[in-house]
């Protein structure tokens, strides 16, 4: 049975399947050994866990979100757009394996005295509804010489910033999200060894826990401060909001329409402060309840936001679309914890992830009403950063950034 | 339906239901919405997600493995052995309603104006088969002026350790299990909360992935070296071998029969190095081939290692029962990747946690076989350590540590 979920493609060593016998067995392996918890049921069974890596537009992003995130920024290690572009041609033929529970191959290498062509540790695990997202910083196309999307630059310094350099940005990202972290970790660290010689790791986070939902039908995760988060996101269905305000449309070059723009931040929670803040003020900050997750004014969850009826710098109120011109994201983030800070303190908060068609008429109009007054901001603290150019999808024969490079 | 299974026990604000409700509500949202990843189905099914608090022997040692970990090691801040138990005893009633999926409660507080007495984050999350296991390391004995148990002080020094004084030690731990990392996340946040003014965490370490498995009928994890990990552990069923080398028996202190001694061990793997190693050198430094996992000499992962025809220096070797006396441990570890270490490179490795009757017939002989000159060593270090001594299990009624106490 295990053997039948991660077959080498490539290699000499395997049997070569194609990708419908690989996702029938990682359906049934899904189905019978190791359901995704809080995946949606319908589509996992529909789907058997694999999520189609080409298409329109690249995966991981307005798909139903994952349970673990796995997110990797890299620097370049060469000025060659030649050796960059042969890096994410091999990144993609892994990544088309990976996402479809096949193990990494490179060809009929064979030989026992070469490393194995993938590291091994998901062997027998289902696809687990894998995505890999990749993204360009700005740095990248000056690295590269190529030209940057108009208004595409580093995100301006916000008030109460605290970036670390060390966690901030990188020429690429990937983001590995999938139901089970073990296969998410054996993307990046594949993605990884394939890069060694042109790109190498300049920092990486784990997410144990996605915080927001993008299936209005599933139960609404919880973040680290114990609310609900997501409630007011864009769903993955909603194919309108996504065309207005995640994928980019003719306004952007090429290669990267039906693609977006992806926004990171590493947020750290006080949550030694946090809890020791009553139960009231805890909803006034967001001017939501807590246990039901509705808004100042309603009494359930998904009742709409009025807001005039929630406090003046509540976190809602000032990120709703009502209260700034109808800007809108795509959040997607994930909690953390790092262990210890070194002062007794848990290092633990949200990875924040979100995608946008336009940067001036997402996160940046959104963060600087927040950073300007936000309740939030006595808990918190913006400690990592980064924002890349995620192109569109990848068709069948192509690879990431094809167009993109074929500038160079 | 998520409001049926974390309802407050003891507050004001909740309604009260007996552990039966609880449990039997758990059991429907296991089976119906979030079923457990890699877990056995049969157990699942019986017990609902819940893993029984109270026993013979403390929950999260014998209890087949859980997908992930978030350990914790504290600090006391006080001399007190009254405050001590006191934080014990709190913890203790915690534990009991975390691990059957209620929300924490301390009583008819009720007020709005107070801090909430759950944090949250797990409502409506089912048991996930949540376990909380305490240990005392040799500082609580030496701080509370209590009894150490003969022999039980600070692991020795082992060739190669390079252990960081930040991720090692701490006088109390609390090993959290769980399918759902959320759920193992917020036990300890909440132990965190509760023990402030008392113990404050020194280190903690997240876990994504389960390396050991005690189960020898589920599929063995794989750890992020891409073996099997577990073949050969001491199976949660086998009563006799646990007795024999897992639960410290009358050569004890009364509060520790029953108990055991846990080693905790962060184990760095240089994964990068590892990945460029071939095939054949990987499975001669384990004398197991990669794929089955199955000993030289053998087809089969199950087949008997005979240890003489496993290469001279191989970890399986040395560290199989045949090659110390009959030396065993119970190994319970996770993979653990932590960012990046600022040179590039995945922080990533093993967090080993062993649990054995006796350190000396433990994995103090079996570390120190290993560390003179286990091929592995090329590719690992150590860089964290603790040991404690784990009480007995927990009647009903007691806490934590009460017989230890007892003796202040
Ligand atoms: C640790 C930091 C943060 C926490 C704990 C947090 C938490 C929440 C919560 C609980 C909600 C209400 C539920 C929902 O509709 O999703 C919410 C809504 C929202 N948040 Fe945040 N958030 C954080 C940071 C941010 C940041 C940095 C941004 C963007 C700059 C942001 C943008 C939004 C938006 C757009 C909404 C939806 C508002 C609406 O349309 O009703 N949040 N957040
Ligand atoms: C990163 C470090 C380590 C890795 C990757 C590792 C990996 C493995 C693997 C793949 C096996 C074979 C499968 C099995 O029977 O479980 C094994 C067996 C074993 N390991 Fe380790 N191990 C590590 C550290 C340790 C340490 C520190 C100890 C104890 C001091 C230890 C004790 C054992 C024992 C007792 C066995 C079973 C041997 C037998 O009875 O056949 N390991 N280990």
């Amino acid at each position: 049975m295990a053997d039948l979920s991660r077959r080498r493609l490539l290699t000499g060593a395997g049997i070569a399947v194609g990708a419908g016998a690989a996702a029938v067995a990682g359906a049934a392996l899904v189905n019978q050994d190791r359901p995704h918890p809080r995946a949606e049921p319908v589509l996992a069974a529909a789907s058997g866990g694999v999520i189609p890596f080409h298409g329109a537009h690249q995966a991981g992003i307005a798909t139903p979100v994952q349970d673990r995130l796995h997110f990797a920024a890299f620097d370049l290690s060469t000025d060659s757009p030649e050796k960059v572009a042969a890096m994410l041609k091999a990144w993609t033929a892994a990544a088309v394996q990976m996402t479809s529970a096949q193990e990494v191959g490179r060809g009929a290498t064979g030989a026992a005295l070469a490393p194995p062509d993938d590291t091994g540790e998901a062997i027998g695990l289902p696809a687990s509804r894998l995505t890999l997202t990749v993204g360009f910083g700005p740095s990248f196309f000056d690295r590269l010489k190529l030209p940057r999307p108009a208004g595409f630059e580093e995100l301006p310094r916000f008030r109460g910033d605290r970036l670390d350099p060390a966690r901030s940005g990188g020429d690429v990202c990937v983001q590995a999200c999938a139901d089970d972290p073990q296969v998410a970790v054996h993307a990046v660290r594949n993605l990884v060894r394939i890069g060694f010689g042109t790109a190498s790791v300049r920092w990486s986070q784990l997410g144990f826990g996605k915080t927001s939902s993008t299936t209005p039908e599933a139960q609404t995760p919880r973040n680290l401060m114990g609310f609900k988060d997501g409630t007011n996101n864009i769903a993955a269905t909603d194919r309108k909001k996504l065309d207005d305000h995640v994928w980019v449309g003719d306004e952007g070059p090429q290669w990267l329409r039906g693609g977006s723009y992806l926004v990171a931040r590493r947020i750290r929670m006080h949550i030694e402060t946090w809890d020791r803040t009553s139960l009231k003020e805890q909803e006034d900050i967001f001017g939501r309840t807590k246990r039901e997750g509705a808004p100042y004014g309603g009494t359930r969850e998904h009742d709409p936001v009025a807001v005039e009826k929630l406090p003046a710098d509540s976190h809602v109120r000032l990120a709703h679309p009502d209260s700034l011109g109808g800007v809108t994201i795509l959040r997607r983030g994930y909690s953390f914890t790092d262990g210890t800070d070194g002062l007794g303190r848990l290092d633990a908060g949200l990875f924040f992830l979100a995608y946008q068609r336009d940067l001036n008429k997402g996160f940046i109009p959104i963060q600087r009403a927040l950073a300007a007054k936000d309740l939030l901001n006595e808990y918190i603290q913006h400690v990592g950063s980064g924002v890349y150019a995620c192109p569109g999808g990848v068709a069948s024969g192509s690879y990431w950034g094809e167009a993109l490079l074929n500038q160079a």
